[in-house]
């Protein structure tokens, strides 16, 4: 399978582009995070979403400690082609790690607060184990 | 008006942060680029989006030269704290530069072609203007 499609890719100096998952179907914006070209190679190989956590230095398979993967239905570029954009189904309907179906449960009210408008689904510590 | 919501935001070593900019009805992910502080308080203030061209090294009111403004529905933020997204009504119809609706015009094909999926709405040399 030939990586052509990868060098039409403008990383950024650190070799990143951002990458935002949208779940397919819903079009909810479940997460951003980083991608490397390694990690977006293997996100088209293996059908799952796999980041490059800039936090841990390392490729991050979605789902690898959670079990919520990310199945991947497209993978979209911008007119840029700085940018990705990832159409997934996501598994368990958990895309973020504080429990909720997506990461951007925070909203700005008119008095200038970030409400919290997404409910918790499940408690992260029954999400992630202590290894 | 206090700006203390904006010292909730973690900006990056250049003070900005990704911003995502999804449509308000149809959830259509319209583009991503940057802010600045400067730029999120002025989206709030005016009620449309102001990003942070980086490009340009200036601020960018969305639809200063083409009109193709976003009107502002609402503003989120993500758990981890260093992504924005933002709900807009996108004037025109037209949020990409090429003359699309949105940026994502691009989709890998099983064979590893980026295919353009998304037509030209409005030739761009009838948008942009030479000043």
């Amino acid at each position: 399978m030939s990586d052509t499609w990868l060098d039409a890719i403008k990383w950024d100096a650190d070799g990143l582009v951002p990458a935002i998952a949208q779940e397919h179907g819903t079009g909810v914006i479940l997460m951003m995070a980083w991608m490397n070209r390694e990690s977006l190679r293997l996100t088209r190989e293996t059908g799952q979403a796999v980041y490059w956590s800039r936090s841990r230095g390392r490729l991050w398979h979605k789902g690898e400690e959670s079990g919520h993967r990310q199945i991947l239905h497209a993978i979209r570029l911008d007119c840029d082609a700085d940018v990705i954009l990832i159409e997934v189904e996501q598994q368990g309907g958990i895309a973020c790690h504080t429990g909720r179906h997506h990461c951007f449960f925070r909203q700005l009210d008119t008095d200038g607060r970030w409400i919290e408008t997404d409910p918790v689904l499940k408690d992260p510590t029954a999400i992630y184990h202590a290894s």
